[in-house]
């Protein structure tokens, strides 16, 4: 039994809070116990909802002499060249590790470097996902393993150099491979409108059969135009046409998008990932967030390209960008943004049992120290997770 | 004799580094040295220019129920309302404290908080300012006390409310307070055109003495929609016709300028004071810190409101934002942005001694962990210092 000093209990904040937890589900939650705290504001473990491990190796080496987009995306397919099962293991172990450090209970791994350098499968054709499942067992955070099909360069375009290791040559070749890939964490991906063509997205789609389907949709804006160009439809027009929207489909990003986009994104209840600290690392823009949320989408968060692997940075950070767009504040409650980072986020993986303090949900906790530079002062409230606290502030999890 | 593992020495990081240092000035630097060796990347201390010490304590506090700008004003005047000279010294220690743990050696603080809450002056009339001096010796931070000058609620209005404990009358009677404080570490302030009549800006221009002028500069449209109305000039081009502009100016925001505002900020050689985590916070907008660097001025940063006191995120805030409002990445190299938080910083402060690992300079260094959940991997460089660390990455300081 643990009394907690705070929790977040649905979107308050309550005092002393027993905890009861039975083969790591909560049993009981019960405000203004007795019994030694455990000092800090306790809060559900979050959902990191869009990930690419490999790039983390990235951090800090994409901005020598400024760096471009461009220096950005080569040395990312640099690196994407190289990873062998082995080292890409190792690699996603500290990443997770750094996850679960920083008060990250489950991720989601947008995957597609599945094939050896020049595009040969390996003997296990699904090695590479399966060392990302081991590395995730090594780092004690839940994953969903989003298995994705990348098969053009862009519309039109084979794949090219290190892009063969991503391919399967088409949408049902990938499905097979899926198909094969006994384990109940996986879940699908179609990398763009770019890298599957119009013709095989439903494939895509339809594999899914009720697991996650996530998609990188409008991040940038020439990928609307090449859209535009080869088919008269916008992205979202185009996954719309697929069947591929929905409660269980997360867009990710959502940057550049039309008033169409947002009312089907809206009117189907899709999910929007948005990753703040990426998009503007990679000068992506900012996307329509609270526009999507007033239309009926559903807002959840990733730390994408790990140039930070910081949750409570990525909530404010879609606040703060909100302001700097608008020249106004005040677009999300900490409420709202403490949803899409804990709640939202778990069942856009699948994992509908996780994500708040309640009976029946798992007993995944972090705990935020409340006398740190940083939150010292700021007083045991939602917005104190919000606004102030970072990955920094956690506490030792076991 | 210490030998750094790595030390930033001009704009590239060096090995073993040698620092030998006397009385507090550096006396020697080598690379390649032999002994025993402090881990991690040893840095000069950072500047932070633009203090409001009790800003902090609205930390977490301005969000609630969303929060405007509004929600923000009225908090922090009711906190401006409640301070005495004791509880600013209480408060003002522990800001100062986060600062030098997170590496800042060097504070300027924007004060205006003069006289008692019904505007008649302490006994001693500057005993607020002497209470910060004391806060500052007491955390061990060097600081700059920016004497403001406040006489106005804008254009035409005079103070309301808590602001009659900002207003010394006239700026005559601001500047013979001043001159009667005996202290070589104030500075002066305009606090803006708001605040300061057209007729009165060039009194605390000349009472500045050659040493640092700071002010407020079209933070908010409003500012400047006013300043055009009653005077048909905007506030850069009001502060140029007192003489306010020049090398030992900064300006303060600087977010909505006209070609013509960054032709003389540029020209004059001015320094501009870019405070991103409060220009974000506030709803303030993208200033165009690039293009006044182009035109000649010179990037200095602050943390203003403290909503956040890390300078490496105020560094790499200034080329996200960037990035965000331009879609395009690279607009400042990690060198850059590095002399803006250490020498240009120092030095528009007063403090030509401090900000470089050198010969001459002052010994106030501080060593960034490599090996964090943050940092580790991202290499010894200039880069690492602006994209990858945080203040929780600083190791402990004596």
């Amino acid at each position: 039994m643990t009394v907690h000093e705070y929790a977040l209990v649905g979107d308050q904040v309550l005092a002393n809070v027993e905890i009861t937890s039975q083969d790591g589900v909560i049993t009981g939650v019960r405000a203004g116990a007795a019994g030694p705290v455990t000092k800090g504001l306790t809060m559900p473990a979050m959902a990191n909802c869009h990930s690419h491990a490999f790039h983390r190796a990235l951090r800090g080496h994409t901005q020598t002499e400024r760096g471009t987009f461009w220096t950005w995306r080569d040395q990312m397919y640099a690196r994407a060249a190289e990873l062998t099962p082995d080292s890409y293991f190792a690699l996603a172990k500290d990443v997770y590790a750094e996850m679960v450090a920083t008060g990250i209970g489950a991720v989601g791994e947008f995957h597609y470097l599945h094939h050896q350098a020049d595009g040969t499968p390996y003997d296990d054709p699904n090695e590479m996902g399966k060392a990302l499942l081991a590395a995730a067992d090594e780092a004690g955070i839940r994953i969903r393993l989003l298995d994705t099909c990348y098969l053009a360069a862009g519309i039109g375009r084979e794949p090219e150099g290190v892009q063969r290791r991503f391919s399967d040559g088409d949408a049902d070749r990938w499905a097979e491979r899926v198909a094969a890939f006994d384990d109940p964490r996986v879940g699908v991906a179609i990398h763009s409108v770019r890298a599957v063509p119009r013709d095989q997205l439903a494939t895509v789609a339809k594999a899914a059969q009720g697991r996650p389907l996530h998609v990188h949709l409008s991040e940038q804006v020439a990928e609307n135009e090449q859209c535009l160009r080869a088919y008269d439809l916008t992205p979202t027009q185009l996954l719309e046409e697929a069947g591929a929207l929905g409660p269980m489909t997360s867009v990710v990003h959502a940057t550049h998008l039309t008033g169409t986009d947002i009312r089907l994104l809206g009117e189907s209840a899709t999910r929007v990932c948005f990753c703040p600290t990426t998009e503007r690392d990679l000068a992506d823009g900012i996307g329509p967030a609270r526009r999507l949320h007033d239309a009926g989408a559903v807002l959840t968060l990733g730390s994408d390209s790990h140039a930070v692997i910081d949750l409570f940075e990525e909530m404010r950070a879609v606040e703060m960008h909100e302001r700097l767009a608008s020249q106004e504040r005040g677009h999300w409650s900490a409420a709202e943004l403490l949803d899409a980072a804990t709640v939202h986020g778990h069942a856009s993986l699948g994992f509908e049992d996780a994500g708040r303090i309640a009976v029946g949900q798992r007993a995944d906790l972090v705990t935020v120290d409340l006398d740190t530079w940083r939150t010292r002062g700021t007083g045991a409230a939602p917005e104190t997770l919000v606004f102030a606290a970072t990955g920094a502030d956690v506490k030792g999890r076991a």
